[in-house]
Formats: C-alpha cells, sequence, structure tokens
C-alpha cells in the first residue's frame, strides 16, 4: 500500500494520477481509513512531524523533491531507503533557468537596463561565450543537464564537487583543496550544490571574493537554484553593493518566501526569481514512482536512494 | 592593392593587420598616396559618395558587415562582385545575443521582474523549454548557427525564409502563403532576416497580431538583431502597450543611435541594447579577407558574394 503525504502540493490530483497508473495497487491518502503496518510505500513533501508514526512495514521513503535536505532533518525520519526524484523533466527546466540566468549575464544585461533607464547609447561589445567561464559548482543529474546545455552555446565551462569527476569538456576541480583555484578562473558561479552542513552559507563574501574579476564588465556574477542554505544574504547585498559581484540572480532564499522587508528585493543588480527554477511534473513524477514501486515489487532494487551520510 | 575605407572602424588598426597577414601584397588607405586604377580590391564600410572614384581595375568589393543594404543603397556602386563577411566569430556573438533573449522571455523575465519591484512573491512555472516554440526568420549563416545552439537547449523550432529550406529538427515555412501559419505556431519570433524591399517593415503591428498568444504568460515576443529597418517602432510601441507582444528585445533600430525622443527607451517590455548583438572581430576578419585576397590572387573564385537581385 501507497501512502500520500504531501504538504501544500494537489494531493488529490496525484493520487488520482497515481492510482490510474498503478493498475490496483491501493493508493492511500492521509485522512482515509488504513492500517499504518501496511503501508509499504510513502510519498512524502514536507512530512508533518507524525508523518511516519506506526509505518512499521516502511520499504522505501518516496521524495517528491530533487533535494531531500529537508527531509533528511525530519526528526521522526525512519531508517528505510529514500528515493528522491530525478527526472529528465525536472532537469531540463532547472537548466532552462541557468541558461536564461548565465546568458542574460554575460550580455551584461545589468549595464544595458541602465543605460535604457538613463536614454543613454553607449555601446559595449560582451565578451564573446567562448572568452568567458562558467562556474558549475556541484555536477551530479542537474550539474551534468546544465553542461549538456551550456556547451553547445561556446562557453568554457568549469566544475566543483566533493569528489573528482570528469566530463568531456569540462575543467573538473573536486574538494576543499581546489575550490580557490576553480574559483579564480570562473566568472559566472552557478550553484546546484546539494545542501549539506559542508556546503550551507558556501555563497558568502569570501567566495565572492576569489572569483575572477577581469573579464565581464561589472564584475562576477552568482546564480544559485539549489538552496537558501547556500547563500549568506547578508553577505549578498553587502557584494552586490561594493562592486564584489556585478550581479546575482537568485531563485533560493534564507527564508522562503522571502519576507517584504528583505533588502534583496530593491537591488538592481539582484534578480530575484520565487523558488520556481524547477518543478516537478506530475505526469512525468507518476511515471517515475510508479515505475519505482512496480520494480520494487517485482523484485529489483531501488535506484536513486539517498546516501544518509553524504546528504544527498 | 587593396584599399581601406572604413568609417567610423579603426582603419589604421585594421589596415596594419592586413599588412601583415597579406605578406608584401600591398594595402593603402585613403589620404595615401596611390593610383585609384591600380586598386584590385576595397574594403568598405560606410563608404563615402566618392568612394569608389577612378577605380577603374576593381575585382572585389569586402565589405565588412554581414548586411550589405546599406551598402547596395550607395549611389555609385561599382558592378564588382561584393564579398560579404562571414564569420564564426560574428556568428556565435549574434547567437549569444538570441539564445540570452529567447531564454530570458521564456522564463517570464518580464513578469518576475515586475513582481520583484512590487516586493511580490508569485510563483508561476514557466512552459519547458520543450512546449515553447521559437520562430527564425531567416535560415542564412546566423539563422542556423542560432538553430545549432537553441536546439540542445530543446525549444521547439521553426523556420520561415524567401525560399523553402530544410534544416533538421526544424519546422521549415517558406514564402508569403505560408507566413500566417508560420507565426501562428510561434511563441518567441527572432528575426535574423537580410533587409530587402520585401523584408522592411516585416515587423510591423499585421505580424504581432498573427503570432501565438496562449502559450508564453504575458503574450508573445519578438527579437530583433537584424536590421532597424525590418521594424515599425510606432507598431511596436502600440503591441507592448495594448498586450499584443508581452516583451520586446530590440538591437536595432530606424534611427541608430535611438534618438533620447523615442518612446521605445521607457517602455518597461522592451529590452534595448545598442547594436552590439553581434561585432566584426578584427582578428577573424583579417584571417578571412586575407583569405579571400590571397585565394582570388591565386586565380580561386570568390566566396559568400552577394546577389545583387536578391539583395543579400
Amino acid at each position: 500500500m501507497l501512502l500520500l503525504h504531501l504538504t501544500d502540493v494537489d494531493e488529490e490530483g496525484w493520487a488520482e494520477a497515481l492510482r490510474a497508473t498503478l493498475d490496483g495497487y491501493p493508493v492511500v491518502r492521509r485522512g482515509d481509513d488504513y492500517d499504518p503496518a501496511a503501508i509499504r510505500y510513502i510519498f512524502v513533501w514536507k512530512p508533518e512531524a507524525n508523518a511516519f508514526v506506526g509505518l512499521t512495514g516502511l520499504k522505501a521513503i518516496l521524495s517528491l523533491g530533487a533535494g531531500v535536505d529537508a527531509l533528511l532533518q525530519h526528526p521522526a525520519l525512519p531508517e528505510a531507503p529514500i528515493v528522491r526524484f530525478v527526472d529528465d523533466d525536472l532537469s531540463q527546466r532547472m537548466s532552462d533557468y541557468v541558461v536564461a540566468h548565465v546568458t542574460m549575464h554575460h550580455r551584461l544585461y545589468t549595464r544595458f537596463h541602465a543605460d535604457q533607464k538613463a536614454r543613454r547609447w553607449r555601446q559595449l561589445y560582451p565578451p564573446a561565450a567562448s572568452e568567458t567561464t562558467v562556474g558549475i559548482m556541484g555536477i551530479g543529474v542537474l550539474g551534468q543537464d546544465a553542461v549538456r546545455r551550456l556547451k553547445p552555446l561556446g562557453f568554457d565551462l568549469r566544475s566543483w564537487s566533493r569528489t573528482p569527476k570528469s566530463m568531456d569538456g569540462v575543467a573538473g576541480f573536486a574538494g576543499a583543496e581546489q575550490f580557490d583555484t576553480f574559483l579564480a578562473g570562473t566568472d559566472i558561479l552557478v550553484n546546484l550544490l546539494p545542501l549539506t552542513p559542508e556546503t550551507t552559507g558556501i555563497l558568502n563574501s569570501d567566495t565572492f571574493a576569489k572569483l575572477r574579476r577581469d573579464r565581464l564588465a561589472g564584475g562576477p556574477v552568482i546564480v544559485n537554484a539549489a538552496r537558501g542554505g547556500h547563500q549568506r544574504e547578508a553577505d549578498i547585498v553587502k557584494a552586490l553593493g561594493d562592486g564584489t559581484l556585478g550581479a546575482a540572480s537568485l531563485d533560493v532564499f534564507e527564508t522562503e518566501p522571502l519576507p517584504a522587508t528583505s533588502p534583496l528585493w530593491d537591488i538592481e543588480n539582484c534578480y530575484i526569481t520565487p523558488h520556481v527554477a524547477a518543478i516537478s511534473n506530475k505526469k512525468s513524477g507518476v511515471r517515475y514512482f510508479s515505475g519505482i514501486i512496480a520494480r520494487h515489487e517485482a523484485g529489483d532494487p531501488l535506484i536513486n536512494v539517498v546516501d544518509r551520510e553524504r546528504g544527498y
């Protein structure tokens, strides 16, 4: 039996779609009449404190999100394996966001917008994409998809990850000891890291000061499409104000929704979107999770299982 | 002998670089002491009225720009073949601009920027790239390069050209009779046409009203990276104001520099850049034109010759 526990999401719609696809396999929702001990799978988004009470027969926890940092903080998380959402549609949407913001900054949007407001015609030729280095932090499924989209645009690409990873046409850097070298050649820094204790607050003043300064007019740029916990917003405000950063595109925030009192809203070279970079699409999500359940019931091992030690 | 006649460009720098590459072949500039009848090639940008006087031995006119619409209007243009600039670097820069503006509109930049100014957190998920159709007008060297960059991003692509052209993965439309069908399925219209009598003013109210309206929140979008002569700016002002267009990215204008009195400057959903989409790079330009001269002197036919009848 599959239990849905989806907060702030159309749980009813997901239940209908999963029932239609799972072909007789029982699907229940919170509030339905069922025996907790009969639940083998729980499909969660923002689980409440009592979400897992009585689930003594649990075989897997299915996470609607690609990031499981919040789920791992749940005070009563069972030991069952956690399967996170890995999906081409979600990866494509994330890359859509990354490419849009990388290219707008590469083409010096901030500068031309300021000129437009002043009715000023000042020609300045942006560097070619091949003269601009995009540094991607996190080179898992999402980082690799971003590489696949950015590469044909001609950008010079480099990546930074916890452990060394090699991708064709991407200069790979890994670990704390190579972080500064990675930053020193990066014009546009894209964050797609999982949020773990090691990566919390990685977008801070120290990091910003180490980025390459002589390539992009206006200064280096950050694009955060991962988690608000990666960024120190007070440091971003300071860096955008004093020129350490030329611009920042932020889709995520320390507190969401971003409070109306945040100084970020009013900063001209800060580009805010309300956590919409990637969405878990229902159609592909249903296909993915019903496949996970069907294959596991047939005896296959689970895929995309979270390593709790590592945190993602 | 090669004569340089480059207005508003670093003519001296080009002369030095061409001399260094042409290996003894004589290069002169306006004002130098030379016999006009000895000039076999003239390399031009914005030629003056008397540019071609006395050039009785001319074998080719070399155009620094990819577009030759202005050159073809010269009242004393000789009959010699015109070679236009075709260059990977120029194509890449043009595609850089096109991709940056297509993706910013696909990701609903105008909507999120308005929300940011109002300190408003309103989630709205942009369509996936695969759900968005980019229609490219003009599928020559620049249009093909834009396709090559946009395709890996996942966009649905279609093209419109004077005569039928087929490109892998692109729905091709051609001629006046297929123009409306082309527009009816287009969310983001990119203009890369040559400017000819047939294409002058093609970005007008009639065209805008035929674009697809139900896909991109805010309405369809135009991106003009070709020539100001393609657009009717009064129509653009009207369409941006009444919602016929959701946004416009314009790199070129009917009059350049865009006059300070133009209403376009103040329109929030109009994105102005000062004719910087693509630049003719000196390094690759010298390589290209010195190659043209060397091969032609060795007896090879000219390449990239303008068809004056067609206008490009």
